[in-house]
């Protein structure tokens, strides 16, 4: 259909090539740079005029840079006059800032919504939202894909024979680690911390069995990789024989290569959402590529047929 | 008054605190900082509910951090039920993206502005838009202030007997050399950049009597320091006696600095709306405060009376 284009911007431009061979059509032309104070300048080259167009970035880290290099290109597309502009997020950047959590708080998630509408977004094709509430933050039709099919396929091949059990680092993931159960046909546990007294240490208490079985983390985000490394350690000291990690969105700042290539966690399953730069590639690290989820999506959307409950 | 508030981010926290003291009232506090990630955290660390709020942010470089850091100010300002969230932009970004000079560009300059009302900015105060038409880019209401005072009153104090010409570095600029001209009493010239034949050197042409005379260049923005450098050379070639250049945006991307040096410019006079960093300032720049200008235009503001028309 020469009326579906895929754009790529600056956040994921290998991942934006592999769903563009998924869908089959070329990436479209465009360039995203910057002048020379830093202004980012985007120039469409090619006509997009009645078109039903799709750009894909995530707004990973540098977010500012990624967010605004959006912004600007659904500006740009506008004006252009595209039929619809479908935004395409594997990864939703300030997801965590989704409430007032103190007096005071910006809600930057929202923010961020209204900004895009604002811009001029008709769609948002996104995965694995912090929060499933994100998805009411946006006045205009979001599909909201899982990761976990993903992470679970992998898992389902590699071990066929182990004895496993899915683990959630705390309790705001059961539900998450719930489906990856499900998938596996295995048990659940929970990493259950509590602070006994106010200014006391955590304690991480294990809730469900671990003795002696291959432990899998699932989480949506890793960032710093504290909770999730910590989680780890416990695991083993508790009896577990051994433990992977996976989730969905690889944030991994500050010291959180080091943190797990320091820990306990034997493999860290992740997705290509965002993009790995090289120097955080270990051999710790296996990346699963959201291409054909993301790609097939687009497929579905662009025969107008909603995502939303296919994938749930 | 208790509630009158000014708050800083990050882009100009010495002309903030010049600002506050013109008004005479203590910043707001507030910390803007960074999550591990490069998340943009904003924590406003008191009261401001039903208070005029005046946030000092101009969009310079990194204008995407600045420009974000805005919005999120304005995001946590609204939730608090401030009264009105009116901001302080002594430089505005994106201002020379303001029209589609070729198919399929973005016009960021009006997508800026749209993001700001989005945000619930309620006011914006502003110095030198790169093209007074950026005013009706929003639907609040907008005072354009005029740095063309300050830098007239430099130059008057510094060369009282001098010969001197105001020469605008482009066709673009005229009117504001114009406007410095008879603040001084002086007489204008132009450079008139021509290309004779396409793919020949560009000729630089002077309209006007510039022999023996002090010349001072005047422009909105000086950012690579292209033009502005040539303009000079042409001037002293063509027998200038000697050559002054002021602007009250000093963007001074790339070579600015150095061609600034290398060149025949003998003093270039800026003002604060973008904080100089530290390897930038030269003896050659000097650096004129507009905090004068925008505490009192705040305090107008704040009586309600609007100071567009009174600077102009
Ligand atoms: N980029 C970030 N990095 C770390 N913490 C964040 C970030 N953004 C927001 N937060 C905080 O994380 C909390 C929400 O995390 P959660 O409880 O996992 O939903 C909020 O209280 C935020 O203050
Ligand atoms: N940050 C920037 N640096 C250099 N050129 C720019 C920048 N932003 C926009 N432009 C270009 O500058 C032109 C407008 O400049 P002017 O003719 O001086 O108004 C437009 O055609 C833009 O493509």
């Amino acid at each position: 259909d020469p009326n579906l284009k895929v754009f790529s911007l600056n956040s994921n431009r290998k991942l934006a090539a592999e769903i563009a061979n998924v869908i089959g059509v070329e990436l479209g032309k465009c360039s995203v740079t910057r002048f020379s104070d830093g202004e980012i300048q985007i120039n469409i080259e090619e006509s997009i005029r009645g078109c039903d167009v799709y750009v894909i970035q995530s707004t990973s880290s540098p977010v500012n840079e990624h967010l605004m290099e959006l912004l600007i290109m659904i500006d740009a597309l506008k004006r252009a006059s595209a039929k619809t502009i479908n935004i395409v997020m594997p990864y939703y950047g300030y997801a965590r800032q989704d409430r007032k959590a103190r007096a005071r708080e910006p809600i930057t998630a929202k923010l961020a919504a209204n900004l895009l509408e604002t811009a001029g977004a008709t769609r948002v094709i996104t995965l694995d939202l912090h929060a499933p509430q994100i998805q009411g933050f946006f006045d205009i039709p979001i599909d909201h894909l899982m990761g976990v099919p993903i992470l679970s396929d992998y898992f389902k091949n590699k071990m066929m024979d182990a004895d496993i059990v899915i683990v959630s680092p705390d309790h705001g993931g059961v539900t998450r680690a719930r489906k990856m159960a499900d998938r596996l046909k295995a048990p659940i546990a929970i990493i259950d911390k509590r602070r006994p007294k106010p200014n006391v240490a955590e304690v991480m208490n294990i809730v469900g069995n671990i003795d002696g079985k291959t432990a899998i983390l699932i989480d949506d985000i890793i960032d710093t990789a504290g909770t999730i490394t910590l989680a780890a350690n416990a695991l083993i000291e508790n009896g577990a024989s051994e433990v992977y990690a996976c989730c969905t969105h690889p944030v991994l700042s500050g010291p959180a290569i080091e943190r797990i290539e320091n820990s306990t966690i034997k493999e860290l399953v992740v997705t290509n959402s965002i993009t790995l730069p090289e120097e955080k590639k270990t051999d710790k690290i296996v990346e699963l590529s959201v291409a054909p989820l993301i790609g097939e999506a687009i497929i579905r959307v662009h025969e107008e047929q909603s995502v939303s409950t296919l994938f749930d």
